[in-house]
């Protein structure tokens, strides 16, 4: 059995996180390199090119928030897609809803979601397991390309940061499709960086800028990933209609006993779209006059 | 000049963050080590036995948290106690309101106040600069055993962590010292670890027990904290009747143009106190049937 030893992530060029680890297993994929860990304080983690993706410990923070503000939003939702995601945590949380009828799950790269269900079966356990889920392995952008109009009430964007595979899912003509993918009501939640380190936060308005040119209905909000760096991490939020905050339906589930949840709660979903003005000044830079 | 070196905190055994720093300043004071840094990312920071206290980056966080909250809730607060704070960060949001009378600030160690006016004076600069203040160089447990009943209107615990010389300021008879020291609408807002890291979170449980059980009202807010362990920070606000989302005043200064916020804005303060069911039940559970 290997020691543990330290990996370590650099969040800047002059900032590094580092855990104490076992390394489980490596492989190069034809997309990217992947490693699984198994840590004390973080259980079982995996990283993509050496970067944090999910740990055990901090992963609801990130799936619940992605999943249950959306789902708390909309009115009946029935057709789901979430775009990337192999690991399977989106999916453990949207299968909890069973008013829906389809969930597609575009994943790029089939090896996270095979070496996620050996690795991380906590995280990965509903891939298999619900009938309504459809697992296609090809590339977000293309398929979002050619898919028909109005064919999902809700698109999850659970990508990488905006470099390698991730990159085309932060652009404009992306967007724009999922735009057309959308019904009438139609929501898209996208994983959309942090506002604190520099490099972040240019690909945070890169990525705001976009959407807000796409969608009438464009919020971000925020929550605490510690894993991932600064610990202050965003989502995206965008409709065609629905405002995230006065539009929450008052009898969603999640969060309370019908639901139970670990980190999102009405009061968080709330909360989390309110912005520090620095952050909120961040944002509107970009769209100034 | 020296060069830059990796400055290297343990959050715990197993996770540590590293931050590439120039070592400015250090010195062994009668009560602990304190060191100051330059560095690219968070600019110039000091530590206490070697862990980070203040950075310039994300001081306001913590500052204006722990300012503007209950300045935001106080009707009319004349007399303001600091206990900790040398840094001089929290007397410097808290000057800013011109209806203060008075602010003590009751510092253990005069070296603090003195080697960050000489190295962090843009956090620093309102100690020397306002005459309200009152420096008093003493023992902060100490100080509230004596202090006349009912002498403040609002407590400040702006302490290290619960080992070493901050020992005291998380103790049941510190706080019911704070509880006789504070007038018939009075608040106590202290620096409250964090939930998420296992020996933090102890120490967590602990305050909010305690303050529990002196105070009719207790609650704990949360906020991003990028430099402190998991970056998922808590203070506590304690008070004699004011609720602290319910009572907050409509025309509060804080985060509008009359007093400009980094971090604090109204919807900051109610959201903060949303806190993750996880969180929620940790604080629960101490003090359960």
């Amino acid at each position: 059995m290997k020691e543990f030893e330290w990996f370590t992530e650099d969040h800047t060029g002059d900032v590094r996180l580092s855990i104490k680890a076992r390394h489980l297993y490596g492989e190069d994929t034809p997309f990217q390199r992947i490693d699984f860990f198994e840590s004390a304080t973080f259980g079982k983690f995996f990283t993509l090119d050496g970067l944090m993706m999910v740990a055990e410990r901090d992963e609801r923070h990130y799936h619940e928030m992605l999943v249950h503000v959306p789902m708390s939003v909309a009115k009946d939702p029935k057709k789901v897609l979430i775009v990337g995601g192999g690991d399977g945590g989106t999916l453990r949380e949207l299968v909890r809803y069973p008013g829906l009828e389809r969930v597609d799950l575009v994943e790029i790269d089939e090896r996270v979601v095979r070496l996620c269900q050996q690795f991380l079966p906590s995280v990965a356990s509903a891939i298999d397991a619900d009938p309504r889920i459809n697992l296609l392995f090809e590339d977000g952008v293309r398929f979002l390309k050619e898919v028909p109009d109005a064919s999902y009430d809700l698109i999850l964007v659970d990508s990488t940061d905006p470099i390698g595979p991730g990159e085309g899912l932060f652009s404009c003509k992306f967007y724009q499709d999922c735009f057309r993918a959308l019904g009438p009501d139609g929501i898209l939640v996208n994983q959309h960086e942090s506002p604190f380190y520099e490099t972040y936060a240019q690909s945070m308005r890169r990525a705001h800028k976009r959407l807000r040119e796409t969608f009438p209905v464009s919020e971000v909000y925020h929550f605490h990933m510690p894993t991932y760096p600064s610990g202050m991490w965003l989502f995206g939020f965008a409709s065609k209609g629905p405002r995230p905050v006065q539009d929450r339906c008052a009898d969603a589930p999640a969060g309370t006993s019908a639901m139970p949840t670990r980190y999102y709660s009405a009061g968080m979903h709330v909360g989390a779209f309110a912005l520090p003005p620095y952050v909120a000044a961040l944002l509107s830079e970009e769209g100034g006059a």
